[in-house]
């Protein structure tokens, strides 16, 4: 043992989180109440009883700091995590950095992503209510092989809409979510009233998001035996995912060691909250003083170049109206790799944040973000999915400023999953296909005219 | 905590083993002598220093039983070992058995399987005798990329002919390779005379384990700065997976429990001989009694169907002459999935104990393996590779005869790796488009018709 040093920062099955933390109560200003699309008032709990268990609507709105994570969901927990923050030593050696670069691994999950926390979740809480089949969207699929898998494990069906232009890049994803069992449906598809408004605007459509979550929605507004479950955007599955966080404050302690600043990749946001969400608690507290940074794509760049305003969560208006930061619904992404972060909008809950000052926001360009994970796969063995780049991307960055500037600095971000299941992207950025878009300024200023008047 | 069941057995970083155990030492009799290819006397050190570093060498004769491992490589180890040791509990529940059944899953590794454990440390100790790159054969490709991560790891280039049915199966696999920096190559190819003379009788040749080594070998021969990696078969090899087994026996007392039947799948014997090595040290003492099986493809029965007796590693015969069971140089299986298990032979420790009536052996069929692999992912959320999925027949097999004669038992197997680079696999096996192959039997034959006339 004499001259190792520690790569894992490994806690024992028993430290899983009790409870999932819940920020809400802790904030210094509430955030803004979800409104009623047609009538523009706050809608109550029944609002959402066709869509989701009365447990998950009650998590949403919920005042308790601590909500206490069921045993079933722990004990599937329990096969990953909690799941390791490994010291990027090998990476800090090839950037020749005074900083210390730590990452949260989320890829372990059998899913693959950070994902699965909130999927096993949600299935847990709709299998109790005796749903039978849930609907979902996926992006670049890690969202709905997580939530496939949680579907099998509680024995309910699982009917994804998946992103086309995602659908025909990743095959394999697709066969993933097959294996366990889901129907997978490319969307826009003629499959419902939204998808096929959007086909008969955009027969070629690329699909987004946006898009694929109206399709969903409708599928269980009008079956009632089929539920909704979404992977991002909403508060109670930003709220799942704080073990992430809750871990990591543990382990950088084990670490013995404090980070200066935390990085996480942002398309609905979620990932980004589980790692930062128990560290913003303290921060409000005045016990954690340090940066936050958000880092999403320049090609769909919602908190950096978006509205902070009330807009719809899907393209096809069938959602109610939240406050975020937006690039208007009616926006259709760039088709960038990182799938997952093709989204006109963002989490309320790190809408609200950003806009108190408690986090940043930067943008990674496409072909930086790819850059920068092959040099992390090269030093660290993990090839990270192309959304995760764009964290990777931004630690790197942030290592050579401590460098340029001869100032350590401990550096903590999310590796949010791998990207086995995203390799032909890389075969594409290796062969010089890809390419970096400028910021869709048009397009944009356009989705933004169209967004609802609001109070 | 309460009512929460183990699920992950987990050790420390410090708990990774100290050393390789060597079984040869404890052999009840010693493996027969490695023979020159020409003289057929029993070959020295000497007769294989352009393929390896002389510190390799020693480690394939050595009469130590420990060999310590350098803590450089323990380092790299420390990224993802101790690798966890995982009850299957709810397998065991779709099963509805009395058995008891662990799993210990090398699939957390970066490189997705048990290959890394060998990799880091055949990269180490050419590294530090100068080699600057290192070329191999790969078949399903999990060794490629285990061998491309380690080089880049350690700063040195390689060279990977991967088997071109694999190939042409596994784009995201050579993908991967590619990330890491490796150059790959399909074989047969015509870099190598050895891949010409086969092409010039095959040109459609899908290629095979042994057609690859010979390319690979050559290169090595010719070339003073580039030396040779196989994946499996020798004893070096499987020495550095022997952290496999001393992990498993410490994590299965942790669990307070002691296998009845430990399972491998085996192409050339590596992740097998890994898991069972250790046992079968305390087999030999009479500390432990249980049985030990290794499962095959029924398209590739070596240890089943095969000869035990002397002969060459490879097709091109540049390989010294080893007793080991074997299906004839010339013989090359059918394409199925599980490309990992597609060699001709076998390790000539592995072979021995099973001669030595150590271990026993049986044979799965492709459709079998698949059906198996699916059940499993649906119950534990992981998805095996092919190779991976004729242990978890195996397993699930035994499982089921523990039902039937209603009397428990503790099944202890290794899941070597997952199957994200192999989904092509389970695309064509959802498809109907997979088939069973019966025993090759004239294929066969021929091949062991053709063995060297030694001694």
């Amino acid at each position: 043992m004499f001259g190792m040093e520690t790569i894992q920062y490994n806690l024992p099955q028993s430290r899983i989180p009790q409870a999932w933390y819940n920020i809400l109560p802790d904030l210094p200003a509430p955030l803004a109440p979800v409104l009623h699309p047609a009538t523009h008032q706050p809608i109550g709990p029944d609002d959402l009883a066709s869509l989701f268990p009365m447990s998950l609507i009650l998590q949403e709105v919920s005042a308790e700091r601590e909500i206490e994570i069921p045993d079933p969901v722990r004990q599937i927990y329990a096969q990953w995590r909690p799941s390791p923050l490994i010291r990027a030593r090998r990476l800090e050696k090839a950037l020749d950095t005074p900083a210390r670069i730590y990452y949260k691994y989320e890829g372990v999950s059998p899913a693959g992503s950070h994902k699965l926390n909130t999927a096993v979740a949600q299935a847990y809480y709709n299998q109790q209510d005796g749903t039978r089949r849930l609907s979902t969207e996926t992006g670049a699929g890690q969202w709905g092989s997580a939530l496939s898998m949680a579907c099998a494990f509680f024995g309910m069906e699982c009917k994804v809409y998946m992103v086309r232009v995602s659908y025909n890049q990743k095959p394999y994803r697709r066969a993933l979510m097959e294996a366990f069992g889901a129907a997978v449906t490319p969307s826009p598809s003629e499959e419902t009233a939204a998808g096929r408004a959007i086909l008969a605007e955009h027969p070629d459509s690329n699909g987004s998001l946006g898009i694929a979550i109206s399709e969903a929605v409708e599928v269980a507004a009008t079956d009632p035996h089929t539920k909704y479950a979404l992977g991002s955007v909403l508060n109670h599955v930003l709220l799942h995912q704080t073990v992430i966080g809750q871990e990591a404050i543990e382990q950088m302690s084990l670490a013995g060691d404090e980070p200066d600043v935390i990085i996480g990749c942002t398309g609905g946001g979620s990932n980004f909250a589980g790692l930062v969400l128990p560290y913003l608690g303290r921060k409000i507290k005045g016990r954690w003083h340090a940066r936050v940074v958000a880092v999403e794509p320049a090609a769909c760049p919602s908190l950096t170049k978006g509205r902070f305003t009330y807009d719809f969560g899907d393209t096809g208006h069938l959602t109610p109206l939240v406050k975020m930061h937006t690039l208007g619904s009616t926006f259709i992404p760039p088709g960038i790799h990182a799938g997952g972060l093709r989204y006109h909008g963002m989490a309320p809950l790190i809408s609200h944040v950003i806009d108190l000052g408690l986090a940043e926001a930067v943008t990674v360009q496409q072909l930086d973000a790819f850059s920068a994970g092959i040099q992390f796969a090269r030093a660290e063995g993990i090839i990270p999915a192309p959304e995760a780049n764009h964290a990777v991307a931004e630690a790197i960055a942030e290592a050579l400023r401590a460098k340029a500037e001869g100032k350590p600095r401990t550096i903590l971000f999310n590796l949010s999953g791998h990207g086995h299941f995203d390799m032909q992207s890389y075969i594409d950025y290796q062969a010089g296909k890809l390419q970096n878009f400028e910021y869709p300024e048009e397009e944009i200023a356009m989705a933004l005219a169209g967004l609802p008047a609001v109070g």
